[in-house]
């Protein structure tokens, strides 16, 4: 995946029409103001992911929606690779899959690609794997996933369904289709060639398991979706509906122009930092701001850049109004990045502490969510 | 697998100085007077197909029987795979393998590769392919294969098991190795790509379930070798004695100077043939007789390119004695082609009826054969 490419994309354009532009590249649809009101009739008020944007675009999202109006389900399928610690970039999408779980009552398969983090990272063995699947699954649990209907499916505990299952799907899928699509090379592992198969299986899962035609809509940043071409150029050889797709935006890390990432730790807030490190983190990043205090008073600062702003932005402000007052507080010098941050690194804590509370909680219950091969077979009609 | 180059290399060549030539180009051992008589220490009379030379090479089968005489284990590996009906080449290492468990009390490995045949072949769905999983088993019931101790492993019952430990081979096989060993082109699936590392996994299979380092030996045709090469060089890596392996030749076909084969129906006898098509197939064969039989008897036929006396020569005349005569009356004219096929039909139609008797009744014990993951895991320590 050329995630180099990602990152920019959202975030080094500018204004509605980059987003166009964006769009036309993946050759997906934007999601329209019409698109928006469908979807308030289901959700009530429209989540703050969907009225800010942070979630633009889609494919086929229209047709499942209609589907689901004429009475019949979808499901929700996404995933992580766990090889780390899950930071707040990595929630951001969870949080709006969360919302669309609840709202549209709709059963959520996340798979926990152990697998291919093994495959790809020579460092990683299966049982640190196996240590992260089950760290990163309690911060799902603390979002609030509804237990019985939040399948957490790590790939190796799962592998006789989807292998099977991965048959099906790679008998159509060859090597040189591949390699354009995921960048596989002469180096790559046989291992991680065939790993698409079994990313693809879950947008097939339910239909595989009742034998219903059952479409699967997945929610996930945008440079996921090469993924998915594949996956819906093979679904009609097999007979099922092509996953359709709505896709967010990154959360940019707080240092300059970058996606959030674990491989610059002190850019990213991880969801078991300290409240301490986290305001360290916050008050050492990167902002809009000016060089001095005089001149952020005189010629005001730019949160179009300031990844204080995008926090709040994306997450840590609900109200519109209120972030619409910050955006113009900004603008015109009246705030300062060092009462921003304070302001955020505030927010931030009051977050971390009631997500560590929640996901120690989550430790006794990740039975309720964990589920393997006799526990996809038991679904099997 | 270049199988077509396979064909020719053991019935092509002539005379012991060939076989050494093959040897040479595979880059095996011969086996030597020495290593039989070191095999029959622990067999009492040597095998038939050591005896005659079918098979006729190896890779550290002497190491192997080292550590057995010093005290320790080493287990089988074979298998099939199942897309199609089993003809009587198909039984030739088989019967080896058989004899191999009762003399040295090891348990066998036996894997079923129906992933494979369903990813190769357009034609086959996994339903046809468990099918031919089951009526091929029967074949290997039929043997006597050791119930307990025989363990038939169909590669899609047996997948989470094989996928986690496919990973760890995967992890140190890349796609040019692979192109270079098995010949993947640019429009191979990415099922057959990964296969590999699901073929190799029985080779590590007891040291991976035992947590010993529990060498593995393999009887097969020649033409597997290449399989196997990846599969030694990866395992110092993993930390598993390398697999070694005893090679045969292939049972000729009744057509000229072609392996048996499943896609010429008319040149090979099925397991499941009735005495009466064996006989006609067998009437009908390609001989090394003379054109007239006043010719035969003036000028003699030659044995060393005839379907009807290799087939006596491979499994039907135990006798060394006997088959010495045979080839004599074959050289001198006495022994004329028609007579010599009716004295084979006699004893394939006696075998068959036999071997399809056990077939029948092998019905009711597949479930003492076929193994599946909870199987596997259970001898997990």
């Amino acid at each position: 995946m050329p995630v180099e490419n990602m990152i920019v994309t959202p975030w080094e354009v500018k204004g509605e029409i980059d987003y166009d532009k964006l769009i036309e590249q993946f050759g997906t649809e934007p999601i329209t103001p019409e698109l928006l009101e469908k979807i308030r009739r289901h959700t009530g008020e429209l989540h703050l992911q969907l009225r800010r944007k942070i979630f633009f675009s889609h494919r086929d999202l229209d047709w499942i929606l209609g589907r689901y109006e004429g009475g019949e389900r979808f499901v929700l399928y996404t995933g992580r690779g766990p090889s780390g610690a899950v930071h707040i970039g990595h929630l951001l999408p969870w949080i709006f899959t969360r919302h669309l779980q609840e709202k549209f009552r709709t059963r959520l398969y996340f798979q926990m690609t152990d697998d291919e983090k093994f495959l790809i990272r020579p460092d990683l063995t299966l049982e640190k794997t196996e240590y992260y699947t089950k760290e990163n699954s309690l911060d799902l649990i603390a979002l609030g996933f509804q237990p019985g209907e939040t399948l957490i499916m790590p790939d190796t505990r799962c592998a006789r369904t989807f292998y099977n299952m991965a048959l099906e799907i790679a008998k159509h899928v060859n090597f040189s289709t591949g390699r354009a699509v995921f960048g596989f090379e002469e180096s790559s592992n046989i291992g991680i060639v065939f790993f698409p198969a079994i990313q693809a299986v879950p947008c097939f899962l339910e239909s595989m398991l009742t034998g219903e035609k059952v479409p699967t809509l997945i929610p996930a940043a945008i440079d996921q979706d090469p993924y998915w071409r594949m996956t819906r150029d093979v679904a009609p050889r097999l007979g099922y509906p092509k996953p359709a797709q709505i896709h967010g935006k990154f959360l940019p890390s707080l240092g300059r122009k970058e996606k959030m990432s674990a491989s610059l730790p002190e850019t990213a807030i991880y969801t078991t930092d300290s409240p301490e490190t986290a305001e360290r983190k916050i008050m050492n990043a990167f902002t809009g701001g000016r060089a001095t205090v005089e001149e952020q008073r005189r010629l005001g600062a730019n949160p179009e850049i300031c990844p204080i702003y995008f926090y709040e932005y994306f997450l840590f402000v609900e109200d519109d109004a209120q972030i619409g007052r910050i955006f113009q507080d900004c603008r015109s010098g009246k705030l300062l990045c060092g009462d921003h941050k304070r302001s955020l690194a505030e927010s931030v804590s009051k977050f971390l502490v009631r997500h560590q509370e929640l996901r120690e909680k989550a430790r006794d219950r990740l039975d309720e969510y964990l589920v393997d091969d006799q526990f996809l077979e038991m679904l099997r009609r």
